[in-house]
């Protein structure tokens, strides 16, 4: 059997940033998406309720990549109280030619997190204002910094400004991302004035009630609601999809179970049966994403295998190049 | 974070047997199966036509277990002109209350032929006529082989026959079976009275066109078709499940989609709507399984990942006992 590259999450961080590279690597799989050749199914879901857990399984096969991942996403959210943290997991890679085992990347949830903030820069990249300087982020979490960090690979980002449920918690992140990024971030008690001052509202939070109404989306926004990945979980008002110019799903046929779409389509205000481009058609070339100024466009990301497949192999890329990681042979 | 067990192919092997241990374990995952706690997602599939390949996902949460696998199942059926096995795979298995990565099982899918091998073990013993000496087996790959071994665990097999549409592949498998099991086992060229002389009949292939008969059915049979897990495939002709007193799918909700069921209600001879006891509803005792020596009765097994979740366990357990395997964190 051929040999197994084993990779560590220390091993993983040192191999894969987030950067311009990654941003390339996402929107690459994003641009393949909407070649029509990519099969990605359904994302498999398994509750543990009695533990407050969740575990999702993502794949997708990429034509044209050499390899293509099974991803596995634990969520167990009483896992603080144990001093573990409430996300891990892992990705394995298998070869497109003969579905042998190549590599487990043991990253604990790093290269989601990564690949997961590199959708939001290419977002940006596509639907933002190219002019576009002040950033609102919803939440406080690790992907409020990454998003962050995000943008800046694609937009001359000036100030943000972090709006979170929990204020202490909104004060702490504005200080450390004040430090890492050199940007002018602070924390903000009001989300109407946060959310209608910022050329980009990035919502990163788990949230199952709207945070973002639709009277505060002002001409010219974009906004990137990444939050939301599970059925119950909501982050923008349904409103907010019918007064945008554009909605953008990374996958529509997973947006209207897990994302933002799921709602505005139970309130009725978007129809089940409409068809929307999606960000790879953007990216392709094959849809226009921003066309004016004014334009309010709203991404919503859900996370896709495709962006699974193209980290891992990028990571494995970069393992082999370096020399990392241990060989197993089974 | 903790520590995880690494345990290759030939470590498992050492570990793990198709044995009365192995048999009792799958019997014990489907008994827990039907007390209704179980939580077990439809199967996610991969196809990956461009290199006539596959890969299945399977997972359950057993309540009382403490961890749940996530299996991998690569099938790439051009593997064996370049010199590699057809169906490789791991099991990955996960701590039922935090969600963290406690074992990675390299077993290339071993312990899938075992829990497979031993599901046909389970079904024998609940269905098969106590007095059932004589076996047929329709195929001539693993899973004959390794059906026949399970059934010698449970019944006084005293003979079996071997059918294939490769003869001399069934006369191959016939003369190792007999060198292996010490039994009279013989190759047949004539399915039908193959079929017709057996107490038990146990089809084993990946065929898309049936390949047992309903008129060949005999009175008292226990007929076992573990050969069909997909969309496609198909190995009693749909009749037999009209003929047969009982039918009782492992999971019918599976066997509605990828069993002999599929066919049946396709061609209208069972209805869509009507629902059979389980295979673990009977080991439970919940349902009656064999009632009268003449009954005709047909297990349709597509595999679940309760069984999946069962073997990786005990491996597990065993590799700790004996100190098994390489220690990794990340």
């Amino acid at each position: 059997m051929p040999d197994i590259k084993i990779l560590t999450e220390a091993e993983l961080r040192a191999l894969v940033s987030l950067d311009a590279d990654a941003v390339d690597c996402i929107e690459q799989g994003f641009t393949t998406l909407a070649g029509g050749n990519v099969v990605m199914p359904p994302i498999m879901s398994l509750p543990v309720r009695e533990h407050n857990g969740e575990v999702c399984v993502k794949t997708a096969y990429v034509p044209g990549i050499d390899s293509f991942a099974v991803k596995m996403s634990p969520g167990f959210f009483d896992n603080p109280k144990l001093g573990l943290p409430s996300t891990s997991g892992l990705l394995v890679l298998f070869s497109s030619t003969t579905g042998m085992l190549e590599a487990l990347l043991l990253d604990n949830g790093y290269l989601t997190d990564v690949r997961t903030a590199a959708a939001g820069a290419v977002s940006a990249r596509h639907l933002a204002r190219e002019d576009a300087t002040s950033v609102c982020i919803i939440g406080a979490g690790v992907q409020a910094k990454l998003q962050l960090k995000a943008l800046t690979l694609v937009r001359e980002v000036k100030s943000a400004v972090i709006w979170a449920r929990d204020a202490a918690k909104a004060e702490a992140t504005a200080a450390e991302l004040r430090q890492d990024l050199g940007l002018e971030v602070t924390a903000s008690t009001d989300a109407a004035s946060a959310v209608s001052s910022a050329d980009i509202v990035v919502t990163t939070t788990p949230s199952d009630t709207p945070l973002v109404m639709a009277e505060w989306l002002q001409p010219g926004q974009l906004i990137i609601a990444m939050g939301s990945d599970q059925e119950h979980k909501i982050e923008l008002h349904p409103e907010c999809l019918s007064k945008a110019t554009l909605y953008v799903p990374d996958s529509q046929s997973q947006c209207a179970i897990k994302g933002e779409l799921r709602s505005a389509i139970e309130a009725s205000l978007i129809s089940g049966e409409q068809k929307f481009a999606e960000l790879g058609d953007i990216t392709a070339g094959k849809a226009v994403g921003r066309q004016e100024d004014h334009d309010i466009i709203i991404a919503d990301l859900t996370g896709t295998g495709v962006q699974d497949t193209a980290i891992a192999t990028l990571a494995r890329q970069r393992a082999e190049a370096a020399g990392s990681g241990a060989t197993f042979t089974s």
